[in-house]
């Protein structure tokens, strides 16, 4: 069906990780993007099929050194970079190039919280100033005309969906907002480090970064930006011993008269057009398996028993929806697609 | 090391479920218990080793049919029958036995809120009035002279072992508390149920019961009584594809100028004589798989990062501390031994 | 991209299970099926999402009773009905359907054979002469005229696919074939059976239906079938505590001087122009969630440490290559489409 | 109920790893061993519980560098080395010292076999010569006056134990032996490889080492001991999503006219009086939750469906029986002890 003379010329630059198997998943069958580059540093010179055995059997350039990758004919690119190094590498990548960038290294406005949360200065700081923040459904306009997007995380994307419209309707307190978020172990990447190891993880619950992950300042800035005033949020991760999935549950104080039923229309209403988030029914869970492996975001509203309160579950596979999912739907936005190209398979349950 | 003859002998009825389980594995090391009795209803007739071939080796009773079941040797019983059974059998039990009952059925003081959380009424209220809720180290001296051990709920014990001493010392608010709890799969016992097959709890994360759960007036019952005036309190169950443990994330309202130092040290007071409550050194990070198979409870607590809140972390076997283990601790004390007799067991990790 | 007045209108007898639900899956996205009929008995008058919360969002017709189906407006019928109540249902179905039947009713060409595994005489028997049994790879041809066709179990799919295309070129021993099979727990159906709970089957290991499994026989049919004589094998089914996939570990005794790289070659020569069936090279090692989601077959070769013996290893997604997705494709070649048609989704990992 | 002062001092060289931990866990209520040293070279000066959090509360020395540690007051030494290590380690320990070896270091008898399978020269070929390799139920008589003993790998524990009786008592053929043993992850230790991440294994199977696993000469050399003449065998190791266990499907054919009942009398006869073996009953299945966390390895025999054959089914604790356990019972043994001695813990399930 892709009309391959018409397809966008694209690379990942880092493709050996987990998001970056995902891109080349997600785009091996999109219908106007064609894998062009594809680079990751020790693995350079292999094939995708040696590094990501699941990715067989597809017709892909090697992988390159991002140093040797030539990009004259590109047009788009996804940085799947560490931390820290993306900042240098996007800012010396041609003009012509439009770029989404999965690390962390655009995402906060204000650089000085930037240098706070990551212990050194930004390294292109007017760069920073021209990104888009990429919550595909709350700033669709403004992505579709950036040339630099920076894609949330996966914890703001699962926590700032149920939370913004509410804000933004003022139909609840913007102090006191608790989130308890639970992540599968991808998130933390392919990394050697002892926490990620099977036998750390299975049979096992737990949390860390408490009070001090990263994705914090990313949330608050996003409530911010909501509410037009400054919010702040308790934010607790926690791991879960499966491979995919995110699942939020927000605690919230209701404002202006509001309950659970108001809550949930006035979402319904903002995800009316939204192909990927689903409003559940009243009383209806949602669960992480319901969404695996898709671009969906799942999300159900409850009134706490003690008055005043309401609970919002809200659940996204982190792969997807919270990276390289989530950054192909800006990649359609950018370049006038329908929004939902290729990202129209289902979840995978069991 | 066992003297049979002083040995204490001992009935379990409901043996063929995760609790029942866990009992006899305790109990058959226990140095003063003997196991005499073990009833199941579906597997009377059976070895112990065809329910729970993990068990094999032991020299116990048949399994025999509750009914059918000769008391009159006994001194101790152990009930772990469905909630609303167990009422009724454990009222027509003879006088002369002790009894720690694992079921919900003596829990709640007030058997209004009992009627309402359970659709019937109290089948035995003046037993009720007898019970003692046997949150062992909360209510040491209580068990000790106590006939009726209502063995509380393994939500309840994770939340209120950190919640009880922070709230009877005036160091947090009793408005607010919300518990974020976690539980291995196991906490819902041997059911056919299809929420509990591997492939609907496998590599998935989810919340049910949602403002709803029946756990809620029991741990505001020990909330309410620690405060000395009624607290309510926000509880949500989440299920955690694992076999064991419970971990709860607790936010709570910090009151008179104290901070997560000043409620680290009330905790390490308050639980400095308990053998199996241990209260983690700031930053410590408590996980599941730290007490499983073990009659512990891990506690840490950590500043919020907004102004005036403190996050609480708990972690339990639920089978053990939040079930069988605690329901032993509490017969060691009824019976005058020593607590700790019999749950020596450390975790098994990995 | 679908014309669906050209799409061929489909039904689902039998929706609620797994194999239903990978085939709506599946078939959402096909380009030439239109979903018409979808039956539950338990579960009719209720939306699809209902019963499989991971497929919400579609626009799909409301489940009925099998009884109760409207099938005349109907051209294809895949039948995910229990053994034995598959085969009254499909000899009552109108002449003009193709039938693609995932139960074990017509997989066993002999109804002694039948008879003797499933403890009840074959109710079809005439139906079942008809039947094709559709390993796609290897009977093609037989599929694309068929009415009827038997879709494999997957086990024997797992196993099959690697050794029939050595036993006709006479490379291996037909004598003294050993099969040790893992599965997934999925392939034990959803199913509320003690078995497959949650904590029976996570963090453990076990064989079941040892020298008595049901695909035994499917198994032998298919190599004796392929040699030309009968063939008999030792198979042993394990269960993994894990949702999806199939892994084989096949043992055989070299023939006629081959060695692993003959193998390999064969086998290679014979899947040239599979699509879904990939032998890879010397060294690569299979694994489950190299196929987890996909129609694929990855198979490799190993020669035995000791003499005269080789190994091969063979992995699939039971529900998928091992039942809904070779359904699809059996469907395609049955009604002249590309044999790839809606198959083409690529493995999740991790 | 230790007499400290008969106790006797031990040693742990080599803590930090999950053997080490399982050695800790055993020896830390074991009547009759007192932990004296425990060394760790990356973690060197730490608390235990700070590298094990789920051995917290325990009284026991720092860790401490291997070669700081005074092992002047020590009797006995459990060396948790790393391969090849090991060797030079333990042959510049004190004369008065008894030492169990849970590296391969000792393991083969043939220094040229060692030499082939692990790529280097051995270090202490004289010591080898003097080294008994320790399978409990096997050797026991030779560990008793051991100074030395090499204990078994966790893949031979699992083979050997239900091989070696019958091979003895020629009841089948030592030709053909077929073993498919599958493992959980922590077989592979707390390294940081990829291979070992929780996304690179949760939710999936495979094989590993196919045909060129080292424990394959370990078995071997059993088999041949126990036959009186060289043993080969075919020898599969895969990898489970779990943390413990190994399950060894054996596939053997007959000698004598034995069959599967045969084989189960010979068996039962053979370990009537080892407390941790457990012959089932025919037609029992193994799983290796039976067995997680204790000593035991249950066993059960079946006749092939194919004449002439038979298999076996075995199970172990990798990290009890397989390592630290077994470990356990040869001090027990080389020190004059009950055989049971801190080994009585029995298994956690689920």
């Amino acid at each position: 069906m892709t009309d391959k003379n018409k397809a966008i010329p694209t690379a990942i630059l880092g493709a050996s990780g987990y998001t970056g198997a995902e891109l080349v998943r997600i785009l091996a069958s999109h219908p106007a993007a064609e894998l062009k580059v594809l680079t990751a540093e020790r693995r350079a010179g292999k094939e995708v099929a040696e590094v990501h055995p699941h990715l067989g059997g597809l017709d892909l350039p090697l992988l390159t050194a991002t140093a040797d990758a030539d990009l004259s004919g590109v047009a788009a690119v996804f940085a799947c970079l560490p931390h820290g190094a993306s900042q240098e590498i996007i800012a010396a990548l041609p003009d012509h190039l439009k770029i989404i960038d999965l690390s962390a290294d655009f995402r906060l406005a204000d650089t000085q919280t930037y240098a706070q949360w990551y212990g050194r200065d930004h390294g292109a700081p007017e760069l920073q100033q021209e990104a888009v923040y990429g919550l595909s459904e709350v700033a669709r306009e403004a992505v579709k005309t950036a040339r630099l997007v920076a894609n949330p995380g996966c914890y703001p994307t699962a926590s700032l969906l149920p939370l913004v419209p509410l804000l933004k309707a003022g139909l609840i307190d913007s102090d006191g907002i608790i989130i308890d978020a639970k992540s599968g172990v991808s998130g933390a990447g392919r990394a050697l480090k002892e926490s990620n190891l099977f036998c750390e993880v299975s049979e096992s619950f737990a949390a860390y970064g408490v009070a001090a992950h990263r994705h914090a300042p990313e949330i608050e800035q996003g409530l911010s930006v909501a509410a037009g005033s400054p919010v702040g949020a308790t934010f607790t991760p926690h791991l879960v011993p499966m491979n995919r999935g995110i699942f939020a549950t927000i605690y919230v104080r209701l404002a202006g008269g509001a309950d659970a039923d108001g809550l949930r229309s006035e979402l319904a209403a903002f995800y009316g057009d939204a192909p990927f988030v689903q409003v559940l029914e009243e009383g209806a869970l949602p669960a992480t398996r319901h969404v695996r492996g898709s671009n969906a975001c799942h999300m159900s509203v409850f009134d706490d028993r003690r008055p005043g309160g309401a609970i919002l579950l809200s659940v996204i596979d982190n792969l997807v929806k919270g990276a390289s999912g989530q950054a192909v739907q800006n990649f359609n936005l950018m370049f006038g697609l329908d929004e939902t190209a290729g990202l129209g398979g289902l979840a995978l349950a069991p």
